[in-house]
């Protein structure tokens, strides 16, 4: 397999910094590749703008969107989000790597995906109009590859269960697992999640690690998140999941299958 | 008042430049005082990493969270940093302008929140240990404070509702509203959102702002949204919802009253 990862922390010796070695030499030792997106060390920029666009011309209104689509399609997107691009349509699994910050990435890789997964890219593709609303969430033009989320958490566990103060984290990771993920045809595998990291002990640390090994050894066969495709016929006209479909339920969990 | 705008976007003659414009002279025109932060006219640093604190030593380890409560507590976070704080306790009200991207914040909003909210200033206060866990959820330390989120989004309306294939909108501004703002806190004046923004007519922004403006002579008196406070006898030892407040309900909506 080829497997990318995206990682965001600004301490190289940090608990990420740590587990991403450890992704590494794992995949490595297994006679996979491996690429690494370390995004504090390229000083990824992290804020969409014009300057994103080789042709910006700063004098005309800029349409991020719409100027995203056009310098994909016509290859004048700056050379650090082709790159990206190019990592992605490598890969086989993508893994992203980060501390949970107030329930959401680190800035530096919210400003990934912002200026990496462009118009035509990542979204924007297939029929737009009456009843058809483009390549969307399993269809996506990514579809075919995976991807799974490892993440350090401060906080405890039953804080972030079913009934927790925080929310479920399955509710808290679906703007990113399936917002933006499985919007641009990307199967999840259920997230990696490690809690009370503060000054977390050798012992904990190596457990895991060893759970995590197991894990990744049957990487290849751990069922994916059974997300509902946007065009297999579970949602409606305006795009709202059939009622015959809801089973009682509500809130994300309604999405999945 | 004192209203402060945290405003994100790259390009000032959009449609989020306009509504920003419309505020500030709506409350100044109404005898209130208004600051605003443009991040992207302030070339905001959106990436938290250890040269937000002037005693940073790159020999040591970087823990984030801990030097940020050393560096409030001294007085070495970085100026960008503490001018934003200020803001934030001159303010009553705060307004976050912005455009959903990829279901939350661009990463530039995000950014301000990683690095303003520090601990010491928006968390990390009240007594930690045993059955208390500080003071968060409507006790933070920004508690008396009243935020709103005010939020362009190209798709429609029937998309982010109930059973909408993006998910409630609700729902996924739940990290944003209830993760960031209630746990600083924060109380939440339900949020403004805008559909279907691309290529709005003139007619259509028109009757938005003067909707807008007739919310806006009310908003003091605009209840908030009634999230449980954490202290207040909702939730057990381990920070879980009481099964007898649960009512048959799942979901980030537990969390309301």
């Amino acid at each position: 397999m080829n497997i990318l990862i995206i990682y965001a922390h600004p301490e190289p010796k940090s608990l990420n910094g740590t587990i991403k070695d450890f992704y590494v030499s794992y995949f490595e030792g297994n006679g996979h590749q491996v690429k690494v997106s370390d995004l504090y060390a390229m000083k990824w920029k992290a804020s969409a703008d014009g300057s994103d666009f080789t042709t910006y011309n700063q004098k005309k209104r800029l349409h991020y969107m719409q100027s995203s689509g056009e310098a994909f399609a016509n290859g004048t997107q700056t050379k650090d989000i082709t790159q990206e691009q190019e990592k992605i349509l490598w890969a086989d699994l993508i893994i992203f790597q980060f501390p949970l910050w107030w329930f959401g990435m680190p800035a530096i890789m919210k400003g990934w995906v912002d200026r990496v997964f462009a118009f035509g890219f990542a979204y924007g593709t297939g029929k737009y109009g009456g009843k058809y609303w483009g390549n969307r969430y399993g269809d996506g033009p990514l579809m075919g590859k995976k991807a799974m989320l490892s993440i350090t958490i401060g906080g405890r566990k039953p804080q972030y269960e079913e009934t927790g103060i925080n929310g479920h984290i399955n509710d808290l990771l679906f703007p990113i697992q399936h917002g933006m993920l499985w919007y641009a045809g990307i199967s999840i595998i259920p997230p990696e999640v490690l809690y009370q990291v503060h000054n977390i002990s050798e012992t904990n640390l190596e457990d895991y690690l060893e759970t995590l090994k197991n894990k990744l050894n049957n990487i290849q066969s751990v069922p994916t998140i059974p997300y509902r495709f946007q065009n297999q016929g579970d949602y409606n006209e305006q795009q709202q999941l059939k009622s015959e479909m809801l089973n009682g339920k509500s809130g994300f969990s309604i999405h999945l299958k």
